[in-house]
């Protein structure tokens, strides 16, 4: 039962090969090494900064590839042109708040400018999203927040565990 | 000023009465005895987990029972057939979510598969609905954090207190 | 590089004169001498708790007058004229959910009844727009909470830095 991973780094400058995807191999490494969660990535790309960029390819990965998960990589700020938050948010049918949430609460112990960061999470079909930031530190520390939900939020969105499961 | 109380579990097993609902059960007597809410439970129903079999006794409740709060049991999580937040945000006219940000922040504290909880909860006319989770020591976790507020939130959503001593 | 301000204040009150804005003249206060802001105060308004009267102003001071911060000043409790968040929701463009989060977490540290509170923050245009309570003691607080963050935030929306270093 490994789960199946999608990476998608959205950075306009990555996209242009103007800078290097440090947060994507960051993640990978993550994934395959320095985690316990049975999970190989299966599918990656790098969109620009733009919504429908973003979309089609989280709509393709969740509808076509039934990928169990899918991180992005950046795009979560300030900046005008991060808008990966409204491209999920666009093509998810069901909010996650608390994958949301639990990495604020981790970062904002780390620095008050996690108040900035607007990650959205969510589920399509049967595909989990997931909002990650830009940088390398900030993917690893919220992927360490978020990861020892996964497999059990896998198993529930796949129907591999029954739902009474989860409260207990 | 006895808070009129509604309760709906959703839950397809208990709608088809495979299951025993021992979260409704669990909440009336926190309601009953267990809290110091002056409260009264004057509805209770079962539902499957369909949007539409929700948001019509949520619409009903708030618009012709003027009950002042509501229970949802069940349906707030990852499974395919979770839909509770989905049924109540797509009826509440005002959302409430430092409610559901402090049953997610204290539920982290028991356990981080509570990042996979999806409470809404918000305000329909002059209805407070708050989504709790499926099973008996959720319910009674979450009811716990919320109770000391609402009294107050019944107050002002039926204008017997002046908004000005919410800030007080 | 001096923030501009709007203080908007939302009050059926203030209004029609029947009470003093007294959490208006707390954050000029706070933004004038209590904090290392480096801001001014540019267009100040009161309305009623009214969706359109609310949304108009935020649109102008938004679209028109290019205002880098709004503070909306009361409105977002549960009595049944509290709209304010609606009013945000309806005109931003992307959602700061970080603020929100931050807010209310840091005042249910100080009273159980922050969980009835409902701030929206999000930015539109090159505006961001951070929704604040009505008390003058819930505006100081909140206020100190969000405001480490707020030269940041600005230099972001507007372009004055580049996003990767949101990160660092
Ligand atoms: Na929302």
């Amino acid at each position: 039962n490994t789960i199946s991973v999608g990476l998608l780094t959205v950075s306009d400058r990555c996209f242009r090969g103007l800078t290097k995807d440090t947060s994507g191999i960051c993640i990978r490494e993550l994934i395959n090494g320095g985690s316990h969660l049975k999970a190989t990535v299966i599918v990656e790309d790098c969109v620009p900064d733009e919504i429908d960029a973003i979309s089609t390819i989280l709509t393709k990965w969740s509808d076509v590839l039934n990928v169990n998960l899918i991180f992005t990589l950046g795009g979560t700020g300030f900046s005008q042109r991060d808008v990966t938050p409204e491209a999920t948010k666009a093509i998810i049918e069901r909010d996650a708040p608390g994958l949301s949430f639990a990495m604020i609460k981790m970062s904002l112990e780390i620095t008050p400018l996690a108040m900035l960061s607007r990650p959205v999470c969510g589920i399509r079909k049967q595909t989990l999203i997931i909002n990650l930031p830009g940088s390398p530190k900030a993917v690893k520390e919220c992927f360490q927040m978020v990861v020892p939900s996964l497999q059990h939020a896998v198993d529930l969105i796949t129907g591999s565990k029954d739902v009474a499961e989860t409260h207990k």
